[in-house]
């Protein structure tokens, strides 16, 4: 078994860094393989664009989906492109490991699934969803907020921070994985002191305990339930009658 | 009055380059001032992080939010932040054009928000949401998905659009903005031939029309309600009885 964690923090010692460093050891001392993607340690460049493909179906006009579909025929696509394809057909697991910032993920990792999920390689439109190149592997998503936990919850003034996820989880889903409920970290506050810096410290302590222990029981960690394709009509409707598992496809009243 | 148009994509003659010249032209028709700023066309960095910050507060350990503050203060904020914050203080409205890449935006235009959007200048705990520093400005979505109408709609295969713009949204309300309804535009795919081609060439054109005449209405574009901070307890949860505007924040069961 081989887990692939993308960390994406600019910080070395961040507690996401510490985050990855545990899901590794955790995953090694099981007998696995584990491997951290450090985004910022390699200097991942995030923005998709025309410089980065030197082999061209068009020169005059930029399209995004039809170069990297090109490039990943032709065997062309940018070294670390590549490289980062390679990582993920061969994990069986995959770990984003980020800070929320501004209700979604870093633009580090926004990027690395710009240019690293390519149109033709990692989907088609025969190759997606439940049919994705991903599945049979499952991901995780591992975020830390410094609002409270009320704060994100369902009901808090944050939104739910559930459901702020929710396009990098339904783009995981996309490709093919079978996506576990999110492990979500409130409260990762800088810039305190005193008795408040020692409650959050023990209370962060507490969750890195409860985070191993859910990681050593991996394969009971829920999944969440999507729609599959036959639920949908040939227009990409949701068939009446049909389940409605997303938040995100309901059925019209 | 004074609209700022961000715009976030590789290809200088993309459809989104040409709408975001649509709005610039119908507002300067109508006598105002408008201005397109083109993250790509000028490299904008995406990547937040420790080497943007000349004068840390903390040399040994980067923290995010608290060196955005510290460089606030000092006027020691990256050229490129400095020059963009004072291009977002100085318009009245507000525009992000962008692709809809991976369900959200691209990572150039995410990183815009990363780096932009500082804290204790653009936000801080007393200046938020409807006591933002962009209070009485408004701020418009618009975007391109290659799907169809129907696959975007609520009940479609690619989930909610709307919703899952909603941590944009949500983002451009946190500073302050009235955020108006987005403008989405469907369909618009390249690799296309003959009829076909013909076809969505003749709709984008009436799209663009359409667009062009609810920017000549802008007082009366639609704008998204919102939760107000009177809603919420100290704690930040929703109070009994208080309107649930927001998808993402609803009356617990």
């Amino acid at each position: 078994m081989h887990l692939l964690i993308v960390l994406a923090h600019p910080e070395k010692k961040s507690f996401n860094a510490h985050l990855a460093q545990q899901a590794q050891d955790t995953w090694r001392a099981q007998g696995h393989q584990a491997t951290v993607l450090d985004l910022y340690a390699e200097q991942f460049e995030p923005r998709e664009g025309d410089w980065h493909y030197s082999s061209r179906l068009d020169a005059g006009h930029f399209d995004t989906m039809q170069e990297q579909r090109h490039h990943w025929h032709q065997q062309a696509l940018p070294r670390d492109v590549e490289r980062h394809i390679e990582l993920l057909l061969r994990a069986d697991a995959l770990i984003l490991q980020f800070p929320f910032w501004w209700f979604g993920a870093p633009a580090i990792l926004k990027g690395w699934m710009d240019r690293v999920f390519v149109y033709g390689g990692l989907y088609q439109s025969q190759r997606r969803h439940e049919r994705g190149i991903m599945r049979g592997k499952k991901a995780l998503v591992v975020s830390t907020a410094g609002a409270s936990a009320q704060a994100c919850a369902a009901n808090g003034r944050d939104g739910d921070m559930r459901l702020l996820l929710w396009p990098i989880l339904h783009s995981l889903h996309y490709i093919g994985f079978e996506v576990l409920e999110p492990y979500l970290i409130h409260g990762v506050r800088s810039g305190l002191a005193g008795e408040a810096q020692a409650q959050q410290r023990s209370a962060l302590e507490q969750r890195i305990l409860d985070y191993r222990a859910r990681l050593m029981g991996w394969e009971q960690w829920p999944a969440i339930p999507f729609n599959r394709q036959q639920d949908f009509t040939e227009e990409l409707s949701l068939k009446p009658g049909a389940p409605s598992y997303s938040p995100f496809v309901r059925h019209l009243p």
